[in-house]
C-alpha cells in the first residue's frame, strides 16, 4: 500500500514540476464551477405567447431542434372565439456533447384569440407570479435540497406581422423578448419595421429584456456579436420544420409560389440569431435576471405585505388589553419573516 | 444606421454558416456560467487552527504566495498560558490571469496554547455557528442583493508532530467542519504515520472533509490526481517563506544543520498537494459542502427551534382563554418562517 502510494507520487512529480509554482492556481476556479454546473445539467423555462397561427410551435421546434408538439390538437375558429387563455407546460430533455438541458415550454393556447383580449396578458402574469410564489414557499421551507424550480425565465412574445397585438403586454414582469411572427415574404425582411416597433414598445412603456453591457475585457468578436443581437430586437423570425430545396441545397424553410424562404438564412430570418441569443450567449443571463431581479422583487413585495398584515393585526387586538404580547409578536415576526 | 447593421450582419454570416446548424449550442452553456463567475470573482474563507509555533502563518503565506502576517505580534510564553482563544480575520485580494479571489483567513491565536485546552475547540465552533447565523439572518432579510458571506468554508487543523493535539478536536464532529492535519518536520516525512492518524481520527469520531467521488466520465489523469489527494490526508506539510540554496537551485525551504528541506518538493512536503486540493481542484466543492450541507443543516435546526418556541408559547397562553388566536398565530408562523 505504502509503496504504491510512493510510486503514484513519483508519477505525479513531473506534473507538479511542470506547472509554474509561482502561481496559486486561481485560473482553475472558473473551470471548477464549469465542471460542476455541466455535471448537474441545466434547466430553462420559456414561455411563449401570441395569437394562434403565428407559427409559435414551429419556431420552438426549429429553435431547439426537437418535436414538442406531436400530439397537439388545433382549435377551430369557433372554439377559439370562446376559448379562454390556458397554460400548458411541456418538458423535454435535450443533450448535446454531454451537456444536458431540461427545457420547459409554457405554451398559452388561446392567448389573443378571443374578441376581447384585454385580460389575456393578465392570465400569463398570474401564471408567472404563481411560479414565483411557489418557489418562495419552497425556498422558505425546511428542506430545500430537492426544490424544483418552475420559475419562468423568459417570455417570447409574438407580434403578428399584421398589426395590433403587443399593447396588451404592457405589464410584463418577466424578461420578455418580443419577436415578430413570420415575415410572410423574404423581401419584407429588409424593410421590416424594427425601429418602429422598438419606438412603440418604448412609448407604451413595455419593458423588454435588456441586454447586459459588454465587459471591457471581452474580445472584439464577442462585442460585435452582442451588438448585432441588440440591434436585432425585435427578432423577425420565420420558423420551419420541413426541409425544402433552395439553390440546390436542402434547407429548413418554407416554399411559396414566389420563391423559397430559408428559415436559417440570416438574410431571410432571425431564427439563428434568436437561437444564438436564447441558448448560446444569454440563457444564463436570462436566468440570473429572473432569479436576482424579478424573483427578489417579488419576494420583497411579499414580505412587506406580510409584515403589514402582522402589524395591523395586533393593533386590532390592542383594546382588549394585551399590548405586551402584541409587541412581542410583532418583534418576533420581524425576526422570523424570511 | 440601417446600412451599418446590414454590413455587420454580412460580417456575421460566415460565422453563422461555419457553425454546425444541427446543434442548438448547449455546449456553450457551461461557458456562460464560467464567464459569469469569473467576472464576479471568488471568495473563500479559510479557518486555521492549531497551537502556536507550528508554522501556520508561514504555511498560509506559502500556500497563497502572499504576505498576510506582516504586522503580527507574537505572544511570549507567559502571555500564552493565560491567553484565551480569540479569532482574527485577515482578508486579502489575490488576482491571477484575471481571476480574482477574495481570501479571508480566520486565525485563532491562542488555540491549544493554554494548559487546559478542552474548551479551545468550542470557541472555534461558536465562531463558525455565528457566521452561519449571520448568513441566515441576512438571507431571511428583505434586501439580499448585497449580502457579504462570512461563512467558514474550510478549517485547516494543524496537528503537532510531537504528539497530543487532535484529541482536543473531538468536538469537531458537532461543528461538522472538516479539517486537515499537517506536520512540520523533515526527513520524518516518509515515515510520517498518516495511517495511524487517520485511524485515530476515525476512532475518536472526528469528521474530516470527505472527497467527493470521481465521475465516471472524468479522465484518468484527473482520477489519478484525485486518488493521490485522498491518499495524502492528513497532509504533512512544511512551510517556508524564505529562499534557500538546494542542489544548486534557489527554492523555498528551511535550512537545517543536517540539510535542506524543500517546502515545495513533493518528496519533502505536501504543501503543493495541499495547495492543489485547496485551490485548484476542490475549492468550489468545499464551498458547496459548506453551503449545501453544513449551512442547510444549521438552518433547518434553527427553524425547528423557532417552531418549537412558537408552539410552546401559545400553549402557555391557552388557559387565559384565547385558543383561537393562538391557533391562528401558530398557523401564521408556520407559513412565514423562512
Amino acid at each position: 500500500k505504502k509503496r504504491s502510494l510512493g510510486r503514484r507520487r513519483r508519477d505525479f512529480v513531473p506534473a507538479l514540476q511542470d506547472r509554474e509554482r509561482e502561481y496559486v492556481g486561481l485560473a482553475e476556479l472558473p473551470d471548477q464551477v464549469r465542471r460542476k454546473t455541466a455535471r448537474k445539467g441545466f434547466a430553462f423555462t420559456l414561455m411563449v405567447a401570441g395569437e394562434s397561427g403565428l407559427g409559435k410551435s414551429t419556431l420552438i421546434n426549429a429553435l431547439f431542434l426537437t418535436d414538442l408538439y406531436k400530439d397537439r390538437k388545433i382549435a377551430n375558429a369557433q372554439e377559439r372565439i370562446r376559448q379562454t387563455v390556458r397554460t400548458a407546460k411541456r418538458t423535454v430533455s435535450i443533450e448535446e456533447n454531454g451537456v444536458k438541458l431540461r427545457l420547459s415550454i409554457v405554451d398559452t393556447p388561446g392567448f389573443g384569440d378571443a374578441v376581447d383580449n384585454t385580460r389575456s396578458w393578465k392570465h400569463l402574469e398570474d401564471y408567472v407570479e404563481r411560479q414565483l410564489d411557489r418557489f418562495f414557499r419552497d425556498e422558505s421551507g425546511l428542506d430545500r435540497r430537492n426544490i424544483r424550480d418552475h420559475r419562468v425565465h423568459c417570455c417570447l412574445y409574438f407580434i403578428s406581422p399584421y398589426g395590433h397585438g403587443y399593447a396588451a403586454g404592457r405589464a410584463a414582469s418577466i424578461a420578455a423578448l418580443p419577436s415578430q411572427g413570420p415575415a410572410p415574404s423574404s423581401t419584407w425582411f429588409r424593410c421590416w419595421p424594427k425601429p418602429t416597433i422598438r419606438e412603440e414598445l418604448r412609448r407604451f412603456g413595455i419593458n423588454i429584456y435588456r441586454f447586459a453591457d459588454c465587459d471591457e475585457d471581452d474580445d472584439d468578436d464577442f462585442k460585435r456579436r452582442d451588438q448585432l443581437l441588440k440591434d436585432s430586437v425585435p427578432f423577425a423570425v420565420i420558423g420551419s420544420d420541413v426541409l425544402v430545396e433552395s439553390r440546390g441545397r436542402r434547407v429548413r424553410g418554407r416554399a411559396y409560389p414566389w420563391g423559397t424562404v430559408e428559415a436559417e438564412s440570416p438574410a431571410h430570418s432571425d431564427v439563428l440569431l434568436l437561437r444564438d441569443m436564447l441558448v448560446r450567449t444569454h440563457m444564463q443571463d436570462l436566468k440570473d435576471v429572473t432569479c436576482q431581479s424579478h424573483y427578489e422583487n417579488y419576494r420583497a413585495r411579499c414580505i412587506r405585505g406580510m409584515t403589514r398584515m402582522v402589524v395591523r393585526e395586533p393593533r386590532r387586538r390592542k383594546p382588549r388589553g394585551r399590548p405586551a404580547a402584541a409587541r412581542r409578536l410583532r418583534r418576533g415576526k420581524g425576526e422570523t419573516a424570511p
